[in-house]
């Protein structure tokens, strides 16, 4: 490990979402600050295995706070699996005099930044970047505030039409093994009921509220799905079994997919990345490595990577009473 | 026919579309200026079957400008399809004193209004309300101008992601017959190629359009297809063939869906709906009827409703070719 | 106090903010799901001492969780001030044998409560509801959330037009006696500088910051400004005092004002509100009284009205250092 | 005159609008289509006499159709107004082989390019880019339709905590000379009352409005008033007159200011940029100069810039008739 750090490496990998530019545009501006250079490195792990770096300097950062998306560009890298593409990608580091880098994404990238370090004892910081909010060690992922509020925004629409012809949506929205998303945006929304990947709640129980709803005078409805839902059935298959059990509904479909990843960042998400941001790097100037900024109960925290990435962030269960208390 | 207009009926019918209530309150206002009652009717032709009616004064629209859907509901009915259901209409709307109505809708609406006058000489103005843009004596119908800034919304989301991936999207928006939201939005929101119902541009033409982006370096791209394009594949089959073809593309779908018909609509929609309701009862009130209040080149017209459903609203062909250069 | 709570009143005092509604529907199915009757007490104290009542069911509070305001509309009352007023109110909860009421509003409301509380020993639990954020107990008031997402919102378009034409922008927000809305929002809209009323920076800083950031080539500049600043003058005096100590700086004003307190809420909020309004009921329903429902490190609580009104809700001062860097 | 054009300048210039930068991304787009090479020309018109120059590809303008303000900037520029100043830019213009430009801007801009035709017989065209649809030959200019959005979308979160509160709120709006924005944006918000500097409704008109809208049981109001209303009190002064003669009413002030000129544009207004943008080079490659590219009832135009500048863009006066009617 290089005893001083002089200049600091940024990249974004795997899915991207919003507020990463703000993290981005605080990593470099932090790096200002602190009189080190900072350097971009483009398309996640394979732009580091390619050499695709660009000096970063405040001004290079003027105006993406409220930009979606990362300028710094996204990849999934096969070549950085290999022994072989991680030496590349240090030998690169090493001649663009890169003393550490801070890693924004995923489990994924984090797996891979650990891997990285062990061989090459390489300092690094990791900034959670997801929708999905589905790393251990931080109450919120960078992007799930604004993804929440894309979903309530649109449902918010769907609900227009929704009422105006007394019919029943299923909405789905992303959240392959985490229901956070769908939980709180369902919530949000006003959902009549969330399918959610940590509760079975079963399909009879499905259509026990969906009865109850009609006799209760309820005239429209929105069920909320989380891709990695429990029922193992798609939303179109739900849509067919719902129709042929309760054929007074009028059921629809809507597939959010990757809408959700873009968009302008919250309020929230933009101050998020700011701290997080000004945090990775003063980490790594402190000597630390191998470690996540994330924020519990409001406050800046470390985890070890390590723990991120075995982790599991668990939803808050008594959002579930609280749905079906709200959806009476 | 009653030799004077006293009280006015309103309806929305088919499909909802934002604007409709601006109009719902327009109708009920400019009735409440010339002094002359209005009865709301609930959920269109069937509403009017089963005499769900409701006294609307100026205050009962209060703060509905700005809402999506329609506060009269809307719903399709088989009954109004035979000549006893629209006998029940009929006595129903005698009973309530209703000696015209204004209906908010599109061309089966006004096929109902036509059919209903020619049995019982009652008088009926329409006001086209549909996001599709599909009725001929109106540039805009209401609706339309929102669903535009949907969707360009939406795909401004979606390509913060496309680009910070380096991926091609296939989008697909409302259009079954009429390609004006893919047309027009396509251009609004930077599309490669757009594929509409009007015009069979091929597949050879995508994938060549496809190829030749790449080659001028365009990382990412939007392809916008309207559901009723001249292609012959579903978009989820159109992603495998283009994939299949060009393995260098990375293909997503996103189906946009209802969310189209809903949220707070466009001030150009509010503005159209006040004028259209004013225009509308007034009409009525000068003793017209079977016409659709609709505006051609920015003035508030009167088309006959057997043109309106019989005629076409032609795309803009010169829009094909601006989106060929800009989109170079 | 009676000994078991059959009736919950819930009103909305003080200045209205977004959640407000959201938390009101939570409230009114609360009190359904436990199988206890909820009436609407509307325009705060003062619809309490008139009898402004009104029978709320599941079904009242459909469509409204998404809505700005407050369905139960607010205002500031006089008479409740006084004994009388007080005496009149609690006649008139009798007589609709309301048990307790949940009070959703900020500091003065809560005083309200615990006086009228300490006169008939009358339960009664406090929702914060402001967009101030200023209210100690909870990290969170309802509409706070939403409130920084208009703000940035706007700032946002205020930059497009600040950046076109090089301008400093003097941009007013909300907040009297507390900078959470302008720090936080400022940081997300990527402020120069922050003034606040827990920290006087003094004039001399603001103009080296300016001076700063036109050697370091920022080529525009927004500058956030709490009502309640240290500074002692007015935002359009300041544009005087730049103008004249920074003759290079073309500085415009833009005070916010109203917009802040409306609009539909984030997702955070409607989730908070909901969870506040399940707390509120329970808490009573409980025999508890005199506390307010809040949100700390991300879970509900409870906290003494006294010590919410007494407290203070103090900034987060690290966001101070925050805004520095990354401003930079 | 040069016999062929090679190479086409575009510049900005003037107050910013939204949908200019989908003009520039246009004019150079449609130049790459023919075959030309494009120079962007930064900071309007002074930018041209500093000889602030960059050459433009395809790939320059990617991703810009949806950001607001405009990536040339604008600025105004005093040494334009003097022949040496004109004479310095046209000697800029030849030594960058720029054989024409495309100005993108307001009746100054329109000015300043025929004066510098008149001189050095330099071919122009311009393209309508201001919010205030205050130019004659095109029913729309560049920016219109998305401030009329950006208002009604603020007036509606005033309207939130307006009827909360039972208030009426003075907003004023852009417009010092055309009541465009005021007239449309008025209707669209549902205000009560919208003054104009077309038209001189008088301060007992507006009282009795006020008066007539308490006793029909109207609770809350708004009225739009443009920044050059015939009134001849300013917003502020105003009311303090209402507040003196109608002591029933609680005024509050909101002046939107500068957020107006921001924002991602509007479909129609990326449309209509597109359209012009190929317009006006085109217009350029025929040989054609002095005209300003517009639209008119729908279609594409080209206007004399002389007529452009005299000429004056009428309100639709059968609106405010409308308006009447519909807030009743």
């Amino acid at each position: 490990m290089p005893n001083k750090i002089r200049k600091i490496g940024v990249l974004t990998s795997g899915g991207d979402s919003p507020g990463m530019n703000a993290a981005i545009r605080s990593v470099v501006r932090t790096c200002a600050f602190h009189n080190i250079g900072c350097i971009g490195i483009y398309r996640g792990y394979q732009g580091m295995i390619e050499g695709d770096f660009k000096e970063m300097g405040p001004r290079t950062v003027n105006n993406i706070i409220n930009k979606g998306g990362t300028i710094l560009k996204s990849a999934r890298s096969m070549e950085f699996k290999t022994p072989e593409g991680r030496k590349k990608a240090y030998d690169n580091l090493v001649k663009a005099e890169i003393d550490a880098f801070v890693v924004i994404g995923g489990d994924g990238s984090f797996t891979g930044a650990l891997i990285f370090n062990s061989e090459f004892n390489f300092p690094v910081i990791g900034i959670p970047g997801t929708i999905d909010n589905d790393i251990f060690g931080t109450s919120h992922t960078l992007g799930y505030d604004t993804a929440l509020n894309t979903v309530v925004e649109v449902i918010d629409k769907i609900r227009d039409t929704a009422s105006s012809h007394n019919r029943l949506f299923l909405v789905e929205v992303m959240g392959r093994d985490a229901g956070h998303i769908a939980l709180n945006a369902g919530i949000g929304a006003g959902a009549e009921e969330i399918l959610i990947p940590e509760e079975d709640m079963g399909l009879d129980r499905l259509l026990d509220s969906l009865k109850k709803s009609k006799a209760t005078g309820k005239s429209s409805s929105i069920v909320v799905i989380a891709e990695g839902d429990k029922i193992g059935k798609s939303v179109f298959e739900l849509k067919d079994y719902v129709e042929s059990n309760l054929p007074e509904y009028d059921v629809r479909v809507s597939v959010l997919g990757h809408m959700q990843r873009g968009g302008s960042p919250s309020c929230f998400d933009r101050v998020l990345a700011s701290r997080l941001g000004v945090k990775a790097v003063e980490s790594l100037l402190e000597g630390k490595s191998n470690l996540m900024a994330g924020i519990i109960a409001d406050k800046i925290t470390l985890t070890p990577l390590e723990q991120a990435i075995k982790g599991h962030s668990e939803i808050d269960r008594e959002l579930l009473r609280v749905s079906d208390i709200v959806s009476i």
